[in-house]
């Protein structure tokens, strides 16, 4: 492979560890191409020992996995594992002093009793981080040294709703969201379940965790509320659907008044006025427009009655829902420009 | 191809009117095997003069479109043509004193104002039509002669909602529901619009006509209120994605005080006990288990707060959402089994 | 469920001995509805104790999966197990004396060494099996008690080719046939490999067990010849691709002379003109013309050059490849039209 | 959108005439990000007034199609116009001295009477162009200002094929070759005809242009030889399958004496050594592998048989077979790296 396909020759380092899954993959993709910083290993544990070219041959990279042993000498740490086994590796690369980005759901909720409850085990307690969504927090990432990427589901409905729950907001109080979103089967990860194959999924949908997804609570939090006691009624029911990447999110929202549908984009628009990724649009959003992009589409529409609102929003889940948003972040943390390599 | 493919060789003579369409093909199936009628001749406009067999090889049937020039010699006539088309010919086929089963909406809605704002047009003063969903009344359908057949959404979401708006229900008052629909792309016909192209539609989803879809009303309609003055909120979004039959509804529906899932369950499962087709199921449904067939499957869901259920309601909308319930009521209007040829 | 939804209620007894797969599936559909024979037991291995309507609710059929303990009890016995698995069931239906369609690739080969070599193990020794494709051996079919059905690429490949090989052709010799087919997804059984993923398989094509597919040697055997010592050169690229059901193979085939397109044509046509499933059509076959009936649609093209013809060939693998053609071939046992419940 | 997203700042002008279709929009895509070119115009006529956003919102871009009026101010023109429509556009560009890269079949043919039998229109008399292969003739698209790029299927059989004949090759000479390739549907451009929907090609396969696709002639004048006259018998059979990206070509054949496999696979690495997007690969090809990059992955597999061969070939049809391989041929005439922005 011609070495003008990679990107940087100097600047800090970056490893990866749980590069072989999807995410992973998309992470290597950008890491391989960005111009300011340089890849330095992929971890993997099943697939250590493999070629990525093995793997994914779109990528046209020749490295191999290796095993993760403890080692701490990369500047930067993309972590994108299953749940759960982010929690033994964070504290000693934060102990070593190393910039950490955590893709997984370890770190996102600061309630240690939701974490029990939607994810079951329990989290490093020491172990702080800041929720990393930079439509919502820029600045304290831009502070940080260890951050947690925030989840697919969570991405495409907080920024469904993040303008309602502005404090510079003036439109009516949220009293309460119905969201449906369909999601690509890439978000259940490199699977060998039947249910997930081919022959069962192909012009198929189905529902699942209705009421439980482990999302819930990740929204409710950076909304500003809890899922135990929250300020408004949510209610969320995920699809998987036949499509391999994209979230696509409808959010039926009722208001403790009267709205009017020009003020409600207005304010939209001005929420995200200085996000590089996300679209407040005037047509309507498909999956298409994003899959392959950092991008995130919304739409505001009137559903037709009294103090409602219809939300669409539209994401890659493997790039503004995971990889993606994890770059941008490492972006801001390193000061450079938010969409490098993005 | 061999005769014995075919069906009843005595019985009611049946025809169709647009039968070139998707529904129409459906209907050409189901009758050309029906055990208790007999297939007499297939009406299409642009089709005419072609061979079944050039359009549907599928079907095995060697017959020809024929022009319409308002014959009304066949017994029992299905009328599977766009919205408008169905106004000037239901009445000469009611004063031939025909059956008649229209799969359009042109005689849907009581209303004509309604009507005029969902459909455009003004529907035939004088033509009177049965709503016909057997499930909520079979026996005006069993003493009509002719009836309108309802729409793809309004099935699987009526179907969904009615347990709740029913007399004998002893659950809490509806205050709203939020649905969000995801149709498959047979939903709109044989069509040559870039925007239902292989090429823009395959791992895609796009939302459209939100809170102003003309199945809206037919809704309000079927559960005892109207689209102008409702008796609770609802919220309607449509959304096309990448699968040919199907239509899959999340319902997430806010009642006027606590619900008990268990009562919930009971409620739907009381409601269709003799239903043949609605099936109130444990597992979660799929589309893949009802296409290609005439079911619609219900699953009862609580959405984890005070007052909510989250109801998902699936169908194939060509089947049970348009041919195959046309022949459900036909089956009770000829007063045979509801589920002879299904 | 309604009762009329079943077929027959007298008649030959039948039991199938692997229902749960997809094959399996498709047989309790075709039995359950035919109007000849009665659905007695369904027999599962992993599954047995499950539902049908857990495993394929589209069925409407509440029975039970049992597991097969050596019983003989019922008329017909169709056999849709794994290769391998029928080897020892096989002889003692037969020694009690009763009707058995395998689907499996036990006995579909004569020559030991052939199976030895693409199968594996050995086959039971003594069984004795007619090879059954109706279009090629319908009188040995009508006369036997127990029959091998054929694989699903074979029957595409050999319906697709026959004509060429029949005594009666006037056409020049075969010199060689290169055979491409791309099998829908179902072929590789109900999986939980990766490889078969949605995520892995959309939008994806890939080749596998190129020119060491275990069809060749039935197809050789079909077409009156063998693979170790072919009388014409066969290269054969079986595919996978991003579709649930069929197979579409393209046979380019050189002949010893020059062909006359219309002389080829009229000569497949004569060869099928008693064949009620497969079509020798002059448009150009579709996976979705076949899909979900029982038909071989052939058509034959001239490719342009001296002495060569291009075949197309395309089933439905699940039907004419397997449960539909097993169908068939059980009606032809019986004596019965051989289109019954087809 | 943010700046940085665009690619370089200074550098020659490029402008793209017919950027509103599938090439089109790959290659804004491709110009906007290069390293080394600056985008300047972008020309459609359907779609002139529109803006690239609102017919390819994952672009990012903001432009505005404008409406081709003969301008020759840039320094660098590719055209992505449908067949027929650049004879009339080059000549002019040419005599203003600018580089033009043309992806239509205009100019592809150099036997006239072989571009009128299969594009039936008359190609401008006095154009000559260098048909731009960068595998097969580096050197004069080097020297060139003027180049025709190849065509989709062209590409994928033509690398397929081309060490069996090149000059150098110790293989025996190829008698025959019989090839079916499959291309994604956006191979038929942005479509708006019913055969193309969703509706009809999910699920579904066709075959079209058996033994006459325009490709054919293109491929043999590649290989040193005439479609009219040809060195060896040639049958290609183009099949469309339910996928938007990607051709997957499968290659069987027969040589004039007997092949070492690991001769053959060792001439097909040489051959390619220097090629940075042509991979000779151990691993079946896969689409995937190639989908959204500028990789032809080829495979050497033998048949089983005496003197014959299988190769498998695949590339993405919008980038290697045409906006991709158009960017990189434009590199090369610019004297950069030929990887450069790919």
């Amino acid at each position: 492979m011609n070495a003008s396909l990679d990107g940087a020759t100097s600047g800090p380092t970056v490893s990866i560890i749980g590069a072989s899954g999807y995410s992973g993959a998309e992470l290597t993709r950008l890491i391989l191409r960005h111009p300011a910083v340089r890849l330095e290993h992929l971890y993997a544990f099943s697939q250590a020992g493999k070629s990525v070219s093995s793997l994914y041959p779109a990528l046209g990279c020749d490295r191999i996995y290796r095993s993760y042993e403890g080692e701490t000498g990369s500047d930067i740490y993309f972590l994108a594992l299953p749940h759960g086994e982010a929690h033994a590796i964070v504290p000693k690369l934060q102990a070593a002093g190393k910039m950490v980005i955590d893709l997984s759901g370890d770190f996102r909720l600061r309630d240690t009793d939701e974490h029990e409850r939607f994810y079951g085990g329990r989290k490093s307690p020491d172990a702080v981080m800041t929720y990393a969504m930079p439509e919502l927090s820029r600045e304290a990432i831009a502070g940080a040294r260890t951050v947690s990427n925030p989840g697919c589901y969570a991405t495409a409905i907080i920024l469904g709703l993040a303008p309602l729950f502005a404090r510079s907001s003036a439109l009516p109080r949220v009293r309460s969201v119905a969201c449906t979103a369909i999601s690509g089967l890439s978000g259940a990860g490199r699977s060998s379940k039947t249910e997930l194959s081919f022959a069962e999924m192909s012009e198929n949908i189905r529902a699942y965790k209705v009421g439980v997804h482990q999302h819930t609570p990740e929204i409710m939090q950076a909304l500003g509320t809890s899922a135990r006691n929250p300020s408004f009624d949510f209610s969320f029911t995920p699809l998987i659907g036949p499509l391999v990447r994209g979230i696509y999110a409808t959010l039926s929202v009722t208001l403790d008044g009267p709205v009017d549908l020009k003020e409600a984009r207005s304010a939209y628009e001005a929420f995200y006025r200085n996000a590089p990724f996300t679209r407040v649009r005037s047509e309507m959003p498909e999956v298409r427009h994003v899959a392959h992009t950092n991008f995130c589409d919304l739409h505001v529409a009137y559903a037709g009655q009294h103090g409602t609102l219809t939300i669409v929003s539209t994401i890659d889940n493997l790039l503004k829902g995971a990889a993606g948003q994890a770059v941008e972040n490492m972006n801001i943390m390193l000061g450079i420009d938010e969409t490098a390599g993005l």
